[in-house]
């Protein structure tokens, strides 16, 4: 992603009280949230909606997730969380991530998230076209 | 507060997925996180910050939570938290909310919390000056 | 309840600390979440499951909570979350819950829901009879 | 682990319905909060507590986080989280966690988490002995 200067997903985020923890740093779960916030986001950006999963009668899963923490985020920081799909195939894509905090520009954190697509009883299915063509191969704006 | 056009807390939320429990809406904890989320976004607005409680040696509490649900809130809904402080004493308070959807203007919740300070060790103490000042009784913009 | 000796409802459950917040307590809004345990905990005791509400075409919702907080609960204070039904119509009912900390007897806090029961597209309609014989007027064991 | 029939770190967790998502599985930041809790559970077993953080001037945070979902849980599971410690230096360890369902047996997920100490200011600081006695060099019971 550092040399893809342009990540075409980007989510912003206030940090809140009730993510922190007890050392007054956000949780480490917290930040699983926030690539799914993006992701959230992201959809939105790119004209697809929960409704669309019912529809398709298949829903993205989470099949792996890392994450590197660099530094803390604390109460009050804004974030910026960039992202951009890669390694994407028939069955799976994997999304890579970057936190920063807006103002210092810190980086605080990278990680990714490899997706898979189920139906609804949960067996891996292909990943839908419109899915494919509006969220995979879409470069940004 | 429908008597008081103008609240002073106003936040802005939108729903992520993560809130969302197997029904498709909000979960019911969510709502005192929102209500969490405004108070944080209403001492921004007031200058205040979590630091000024290290500082005071006090810092706030919630003593008392109500909440009715109205509506059921979905992923992506816009949401708008109003709040206003009443019946402030010297040592609480009590924030009154309404959750509000954007778009369709639908009320979707309201609630209150009665708020008081405590010391580190966590006894009761008197309400800061200076949050009082800024944050009960300040009358908005 | 103080005067009923033997509330039904008996969960139990060892404080995280992903549930603290920065000041070092269980957060507010994690009350909600130990009533919502306690209820799915009475469930499994009164032989009923998530998927009978597949089977009924109904699922319960909060429509209010209110939660008073008494005393602080720590990482690893083992709670006792206690309670009873109250009030139950054809259409609602009332929790009524109280929660110590085992050890030292300690009585943290104590709190309502009142439940309506809705259909698969959110609107109101009368509690399940299964539910009603097995969740409502069950008076223990 | 497979290798490593009694992995000394065991913890216990009943999914509760606020742990899922509106697909009706466990969400994956929850994954997380398990290894969280687990680590929680193994301080306590090897007579380790918060409050030794306060007296060391040091606490853990996690540096890194890795989980490969397998299989969903679901409401009411009885969770399994084994988990060892690997690679410990002086700064840093990791701990393997393997999340198993009671009953059917099925491996639900694995993962890892890098651990390191900072110090109440955040700054990285060498793992406090008694911590690496009772918690890092313990094989078990």
């Amino acid at each position: 992603m550092p040399d893809e200067p342009h990540p075409p997903l980007t989510a912003r985020h206030r940090v809140k009280s009730y993510e922190l923890d007890s050392f007054g740093h956000v949780n480490n779960a917290v930040y699983l949230n926030l690539f799914e916030g993006a992701r959230n986001e992201y959809m939105l950006q790119r004209g697809l909606s929960f409704a669309d999963f019912s529809v398709w009668k298949a829903h993205p899963i989470v099949a792996e997730a890392w994450v590197r923490y660099r530094r803390a985020a604390f109460v009050d920081d804004k974030l910026v969380i960039l992202g951009a799909v890669e390694n994407a195939s028939n069955v799976s894509f994997t999304i890579r991530y970057r936190i920063e905090r807006e103002g210092d520009g810190q980086w605080l954190a990278e990680g990714t998230t490899r997706m898979a697509f189920v139906d609804p009883e949960g067996k891996p299915t292909r990943i839908p076209q419109a899915f494919k063509e509006k969220f995979i191969e879409s470069r940004g704006v």
